[in-house]
This record gives structure tokens, C-alpha cells and sequence, in this order.
């Protein structure tokens, strides 16, 4: 059987959520590098792969597959029997996982990219940081945050007390925060969430995605 | 067993493709009606079940589950052997219809809202429509459209030759920009797009739900 390709990029965050769950799932893969600095993903041959034109998308056997977030749900379901179980066992368990990977999708994510846009890809590329615009989403991040310190006073995981697609979803973008943005004191100001979120980035699967990632 | 209820409001997008998947799945439900004009949702006993205070959440015995698009596809999983499928039979395709959910929740939705609450909401509450907000999200949602265009040149549906959760998810957004935005024209002017949505929008399960929302 042909070996699982990923096309994508060392510090996409979509990516890394990728390669993060083909760890915790122990598939091997092949990795396609898609330079985004020379826009390699805007280029006929990317595109036609992927008509948005951003990274990652996978090929496996005659599937080509893009949206970060429903490669990993694949690849959880596809390799249900090895590695970690991500999806939860009942239909609850499920749901729930499924209820607080869209939390990431719909409330974490946005402020989070956000944040990290002005702190440092917009100066990377000589724009100056908007600290309103800062000030603004961690203000956002701060309330959803809330939510998560409660719930995760409640279990150990987001979904319940297991490790979960929900926890994974989260890693690469609090990674970026933690540390090229600097806005650590999110996590670290909050007991539950510190927890969990030190237990969760010190995975292995994950701690081989983020050596990868700039600081 | 006791019937699911489902706690949101007939205007509300979130809460009407909840609806329309209750309906294609031919599963009984209550409606509890969640004030929202007098910030009903804002409230203790409505955060109690959502802390996020918005609509919907629903209750199904022991679970209480909110995020629209995490309810349908539990809905869809847990009512597989009745009503209209919506998963898509094999692996692959359930993978491009999370893939087509994704791109809903990611390229699409975004836009959609934004024009409506541009157009529409901001007006009611007293404001003025920003028009080049409005351009801008045009423009956003032409392009997405193009891809839907080509996508649908090639299949019925967006994940293949049937119709899925990816259809639905649709709906709500899809039917507001065409009645209340009055932006029919981002359907009408593409062939296979304006195919899709008069089949998809005259599904009676989502006739049911779309006479209730406003023009
Ligand atoms: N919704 C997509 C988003 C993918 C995405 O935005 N990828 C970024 C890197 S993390 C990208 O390709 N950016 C290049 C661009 O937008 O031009 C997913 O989750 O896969
Ligand atoms: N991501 C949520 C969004 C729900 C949502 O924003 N619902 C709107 C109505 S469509 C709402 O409750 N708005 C009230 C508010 O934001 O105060 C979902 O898909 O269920």
C-alpha cells in the first residue's frame, strides 16, 4: 500500500496539527514540502490539488484530501485500531469531541491566529503590530479561556477524561502563542488549563512536531 | 425514551440547520425557545447548558451538546438507519463530507455572515451598512463560489452524487443571502451552483424550516 503523502510546511499550524495525529496514530508518511514563501501553494500544480491554495492537503492512494481538520478526523477513524484512540468510544464520548473541536474551530481559532498575525507575521513581513487589535483578541481568547478553566476543572480532557481530536486541534495554536507570541501568561494565569495544557505538549507525538516550528 | 430537545430560535441559522437535520432524519423533537431579542441566552439557566450563550444546544436524555454542526452530525450518526443519510457510505466519502463541512465552516460562512449582518442586522439595530465591508465579503464569497462551480460541474452535490451533512450545512446561510441579503445573484449568475441550490433548497425538510425564517 502507498505510503500516505502530506503536502504542506514545517510552521503551518494546519499541518502540524497533521503530522501531530499521524504520530499519535504511528502511520508513516511522506512529507511534500509546499514552499509557501515562493507561493508554491497558489501554483496550477498545488491548486489543482487544492483549489484554496493552502497547505496541507493529503494524498492517500486515490483520495486527495484538504481542511486540516477533517484529514485528522480521517486519518482517526481510518486507523481506529492502532495508536491512540482519538475519537472517543461511545456515540456521547463522540459528540463531545466532536462539540469541542468546532469550540476550537469557532471560538478559539480566530482570535488566536489573530493574535499571532500582528505579533509576528505582520512585523516579518515590516508591518507594525496593532495593539488595539491585540488587546482586542486577547480580550477574546481570555473569555473563551474561562469556559475551558471551568470545564477543565471538570475533566481531565476537553472531551471527557481522555485525550482527543479536541486537545490535538489546540496544540499547534497554542503552541504559536506560548511561545513566538509571548502571550504565555493565557495559560500559565489558569490552574486547569496550565495542566492540561502542559500535559498535552509534552506528548510525544507532538513534542516531534514542535522541534520543527519556529520559536 | 424521551424526545430531544432542542433549545434556539426559528431566526437563528445555527438552530435551523439543526432543524432541517432533524426533519431529513425524520426524528421527533421539542422545541424550547431561547429569547434572544430579550437576551434570554445570556442568561444563568440558558449558560447552565451553553457556556458559550449561544444557539443551539440540545439535550438528548443525559446530553447536553451545543455547536450546530457538532449536533447534526451526531444526529446524523446516531439516526444512521432512519431518514435520509448524510455521512456518505465509505471512509472516502465521509471524508469529503467533512472536507466540504470544513470549507462550510472555514471560507464560506464567514463571508456569509458578515454580509448578513451587514445588510440586515446592523440596519435593524439602527446602524449603516458599511458598504465596502459588504464588497469586500462579496468578493470573499465570489471566489469561494468559483470553486463551488467547478466542484459542482463534476458531482450533484459537493461530496459526491449524493446529497450530505456538507449540503446542509449550507442551508441556513445560503437561504438568508438569496432572501433577506437579497444576493441571489452570487447563486444565480453560476450554472451548477444555482442547480444545487434549487435542489437543495426545496428538499421538504428544508422547506419546513426555511417558511419559518424571515425574508
Ligand atoms: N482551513 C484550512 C486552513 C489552511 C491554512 O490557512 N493554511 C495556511 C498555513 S497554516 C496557509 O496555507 N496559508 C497560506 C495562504 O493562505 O496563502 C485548514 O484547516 O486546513
Ligand atoms: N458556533 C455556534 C454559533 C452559534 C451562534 O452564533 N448562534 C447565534 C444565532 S445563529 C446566537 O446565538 N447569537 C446570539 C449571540 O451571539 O449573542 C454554532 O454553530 O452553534
Amino acid at each position: 500500500m502507498a505510503v500516505i503523502k502530506v503536502h504542506g510546511h514545517h510552521f503551518s499550524t494546519a499541518t502540524a496539527m497533521v503530522f501531530c495525529c499521524l504520530n499519535e496514530k504511528q502511520v508513516e508518511y511522506e512529507f511534500v514540502v509546499v514552499d509557501l514563501p515562493t507561493g508554491a501553494h497558489k501554483k496550477p500544480q498545488y491548486l489543482a490539488l487544492n483549489p484554496f491554495g493552502v497547505v496541507p492537503t493529503i494524498q492517500d492512494g486515490d483520495l486527495i484530501l484538504f481542511e486540516s481538520r477533517a484529514i485528522v478526523r480521517y486519518l482517526a477513524k481510518k486507523y481506529a485500531g492502532q495508536g491512540t484512540d482519538l475519537l472517543g468510544s461511545t456515540l456521547a464520548e463522540q459528540a463531545l469531541v466532536d462539540q469541542w473541536c468546532e469550540v476550537q474551530s469557532q471560538s478559539f481559532f480566530s482570535p488566536a491566529a489573530a493574535i499571532l498575525f500582528q505579533t509576528v507575521l505582520l512585523p516579518i513581513r515590516g508591518g507594525t503590530t496593532d495593539e488595539a487589535a491585540v488587546a482586542i483578541n486577547i480580550e477574546k481568547l481570555n473569555k473563551v479561556l474561562d469556559i475551558y478553566e471551568e470545564r477543565l476543572s471538570k475533566s481531565k480532557y476537553l472531551a471527557g477524561d481522555f485525550f482527543s481530536l479536541a486537545d490535538l486541534t489546540h496544540l499547534p495554536w497554542t503552541q504559536y502563542l506560548v511561545t513566538a507570541c509571548k502571550k504565555g501568561d493565557l495559560i500559565s494565569s489558569r490552574k486547569h488549563v496550565k495542566a492540561w495544557w502542559d500535559d498535552i505538549s509534552s506528548r510525544p507525538a507532538w513534542k516531534k512536531v514542535a522541534e520543527k516550528m519556529p520559536k
